[in-house]
């Protein structure tokens, strides 16, 4: 019998994942909010909104109806929007309490509201041991994945046996997951990504080459890796897929919000211009002043993100942008320092320091 | 008074460091093999065959004596072919008997003949104190450094103080040099990339996208962690400029040669075609098979490097290689394990080894 699995969310990133989940050999059901959705996938095989072009595997089949979706269902994985996650994961909370199947974050990003990660929101919205709890992680451009690119993903959870279960589910020919018990790492890369791709995005608007990119995302890397490890997170998780895997298909997606908001400003163009002209908000953008407050109290040195805010500032020339701060006294220094100050609610605390500048804690710009 | 500074051999990455060090205060004098390249330096400010449309900097000065070049020099910066450097450094040899200045490999890649690495090449050739020996690595594509484009490297010598003495000179607005004492590693970074952009040029050959290639930059930044850390290499110099920053950098230029190979063999060329298409040999091709032997007597697993091997082989068709075997188990794996079993001489082993396949130790293919 194979094994049965729900995802909850059938955006671009949830459908993907269904099909991962239909290819590796499990029964999928997509809880999709809108019946339309729901029936195109159940009925025609595709998700046309989503994933045009796409034909979606027999094995997956979708509802609208939340109770179906859940009811006996062996792994329960979550990719709604990370504002809508809370309301929904209190919906199943009575329909998987007597269940004990695992339930896996496929969101990246925190709750604006509380900033929490996304695994933290789910054991304080269903109250259930973070045993249960798996997030997967990775470098994840939905629409290549779901034409069968070869890739690979992390499946983090403070019990091993979770994830193993989770990453077998998680794994076919050309998907493949490796595990970890990091779960701070791999939540706080895909949060911390965002900032070096408005680096990347900002120095590719200029018009430097690969050169100064692959600079960026290195000295960059490091920077985000201190910036966790201080915060609980073990280096080697930044440094794999949910770190360094990430941040690289980010920075070379000319999809990502934050690359092209980065590419903007590099163009030249000022942050209230670039916030007008793009339709989505770029999370990184609200979240790199309440960092690097964060950073400079526990003495982590950001300095390719202390520049991000320079240019966000309008106090330096993106042209100038570097993998080091031009300014700084000329001694040289070594390359890695990971830093191994106090621990724990360090994204909560830049989020909540986000709301208070920013009036809801998504927008970053409108005081200029 | 300027520090007075020699860099042996124009060629693009010699003459982009003469222009790095010129901006960054020094009096620079090349040494070019060539008469006519020399006077072209000196008088015209150009070097017109290898970095076209760059105008040098005053402080730049060339010469084909290599007697003049280095007489007084307080740094040398050697940038000479491999399979020359031997020769060079001989020749300066008494020259430099009297004076303490350190001396810089720029250079990449290992002796043919002996296997040995750069700086190994000069503490043999000069037979004098590693700790007046360094080398300076990182992402270089010469043409955007000589163009100004921000770019951090690293300096790596036993001695630190040799390390910082060559990194403040090494450093201007727009290069900056961090320092570090993990000599291996710096080399070690710059030859096994190779193997990994193979790879990335087969899947961007078969038409891969940016997550199939993050997943395996990646992937394959932790084998050739592995195999270094297993030879004495530090984990954190592969993770730096000097391994991934080279690497990225590398695999995102249409100018590498492995990254050209790995391209034709992914659109579907047999290796003796891409042999025969390509005017130099692309230096990974010829190391796949004896680094592959070395790390399985270690027992070092390095999956997307054997799957280049059956690429190469003609036993896998390349729209298959993943960031994982596909033919391995099914358990999952970890993200981590680098490696911990005998140090020294690998480099020199794989080589000997390439040299026993091949004839020459250079070219990979004629058995095909």
């Amino acid at each position: 019998m194979s094994l049965r699995v729900t995802v909850l969310g059938a955006g671009s990133w949830g459908t993907t994942f269904g099909k991962i989940l239909a290819d590796g050999g499990a029964d999928v059901t997509m809880w999709a909010r809108r019946a339309e959705l729901a029936r195109e996938i159940d009925e025609a095989g595709r998700n046309s909104q989503y994933l045009s072009g796409i034909n979606l595997p027999g094995g997956m089949r979708a509802t609208p109806d939340l109770t179906r979706a859940v009811s006996g269902s062996e792994q329960i994985y979550v990719s709604v929007p990370s504002s809508s996650a809370r309301d929904t994961l209190k919906q199943i909370r009575p329909l998987i309490a007597q269940s004990d199947a695992p339930i896996i974050s496929l969101m990246k990003g925190v709750e604006k509201k509380t900033g929490l990660r996304m695994s933290e929101v789910m054991a304080d919205a269903l109250r259930c041991d973070p045993a249960r709890i798996a997030v997967v992680s990775g470098p994840n451009l939905a629409l290549e994945i779901a034409k069968e690119q070869p890739t690979a993903a992390v499946v983090a959870s403070v019990s091993g046996a979770t994830a193993e279960a989770v990453a077998r589910a998680s794994s076919n020919p050309y998907f493949r997951s490796f595990v970890g018990t990091d779960v701070i790492g791999a939540e706080f890369g895909g949060v911390l990504k965002n900032l070096i791709a408005l680096a990347i995005g900002i120095v590719d608007g200029v018009g430097h080459g690969e050169n100064t990119k692959a600079s960026i995302i290195t000295r960059g890397l490091v920077e985000i890796t201190d910036f966790a490890v201080a915060h609980g997170a073990q280096p080697e998780t930044l440094q794999g897929l949910a770190g360094l895997g990430d941040l690289i298909a980010t920075c070379q997606s000319p999809l990502s919000r934050n690359n092209t908001a980065g590419r903007l400003l590099g163009q030249g163009y000022a942050l209230p211009d670039v916030v007008s002209r793009m339709e989505q908000t770029a999370e990184g953008i609200s979240s790199v002043a309440p960092i690097l407050e964060l950073a400079r109290a526990q003495g982590i040195e950001m300095p390719i993100v202390q520049q991000v805010k320079m240019v966000l500032d309008g106090t330096m020339d993106p042209r100038d942008i570097a993998p080091h701060l031009t300014t700084d006294d000329d001694t040289p220094q070594e390359e890695t320092q990971y830093g191994n100050s106090d621990r724990g609610g360090a994204l909560r605390r830049a989020f909540q320091r986000a709301r208070d500048l920013f009036g809801d804690g998504g927008r970053g710009s409108r005081r200029h």
